[in-house]
């Protein structure tokens, strides 16, 4: 992507993130990205194209700070990197708050805004689809419908966790705490449908 | 309560649910309510004073829905009451459906209004305990805190799988589906710590 699209869809996430999605003006954007408005709306068309193209920058984002990894390190067992890839977005650092505030609120928005829908339940797949591939690492004999019920849930209440976190409700390490056990829960009950299967 | 304030917190309700919380202004609630604005101040005091009402309100009708029983039956068995409590919080119907968008979006703009974070952490942790106490009903032998840990992940599943349903992107069915295997997961752990229980 050109760096100047680069440059006002970061400028967009932040805003996003300190201000929510509704308050977003083409005019602040502008501003804050320092461009003109006019290279805003040739970019992106409209204010549903900012949002959809914001939404697709953020999950980039994500995708990786989940997944990066020291190269000369020894590749991590399936469990480590299942639970790292799923803690890793349960940081308190600027990256991954301003992030998670930011689909927090596209989430929330696309409630009353059906314009984001579509893009939002792609995205959501694809998140689902990728955990439940490592949740297949750990639990190989496990089946597929299985797995992805444990992916979807886990998915879930990784957004319900990350809410109540960004709105002071729940300290960090307790966040973190409680994401461990929901993973954990899920191996077990997806162990317990291997026959034979010990943890 | 007044039926007054009532009819007001009811329109403010209706109007969260339908458009947010941030497109919320005192002329549109009191057109709404079919009241003055000066009685809305009068009340309420302020926008904070009518999203923390309205938080209570629809606090104290979803504790209406989730705990109505019919009173000639027999009472239902702890799990039975543990599920039911949990799965009336996502149903298809009007009343829930606007419930659910109106705590939604109340949690979500807490992210950027500290006002509503004390009164919203408050009314999560009353939820938090009403759930432990639905835990150790059905699992009387696990500790406090494997309850109150097990109640907050159910709690923050419930959110996570509201909001997904509410922004189009799971079907209710779907939703309570996974929300039964959450819970029967988050109890097969509980009684995994009972020595020798057997579900």
């Amino acid at each position: 992507m050109a760096p100047r699209t680069t440059q006002i869809l970061e400028a967009a996430a932040r805003l996003i993130a300190r201000r929510g999605v509704r308050g977003l003006r083409v005019e602040e954007l502008a501003a804050e990205a320092g461009v003109s408005t006019g290279l805003i709306y040739y970019h992106f068309k409209d204010r549903t194209g900012i949002l959809r193209h914001t939404l697709e920058f953020i999950n980039d984002r994500a995708e990786r700070y989940t997944t990066a990894r020291d190269e000369d390190a020894a590749p991590p067992d399936p469990r480590e990197e299942l639970m790292e890839t799923l803690l890793l977005e349960l940081q308190d650092t600027p990256e991954v708050r301003e992030n998670s505030a930011a689909w927090g609120e596209l989430r929330a928005s696309a409630v009353f805004d059906e314009a984001l829908r579509g893009d939002l339940a792609r995205a959501t797949l694809v998140w689902v689809q990728e955990l439940s591939a490592l949740l297949g690492a750990v639990r190989p004999t496990a089946s597929a419908p299985a797995l992805a019920e444990a992916a979807e849930r886990l998915t879930a209440q990784l957004e319900g966790l990350s809410m109540r976190w960004l709105s002071g409700g729940l300290p960090i390490d307790r966040a973190r705490d409680l994401m461990r056990g929901a993973i954990r829960a899920e191996l077990a009950v997806l162990g317990a449908q291997e026959p034979g299967a010990v943890e």
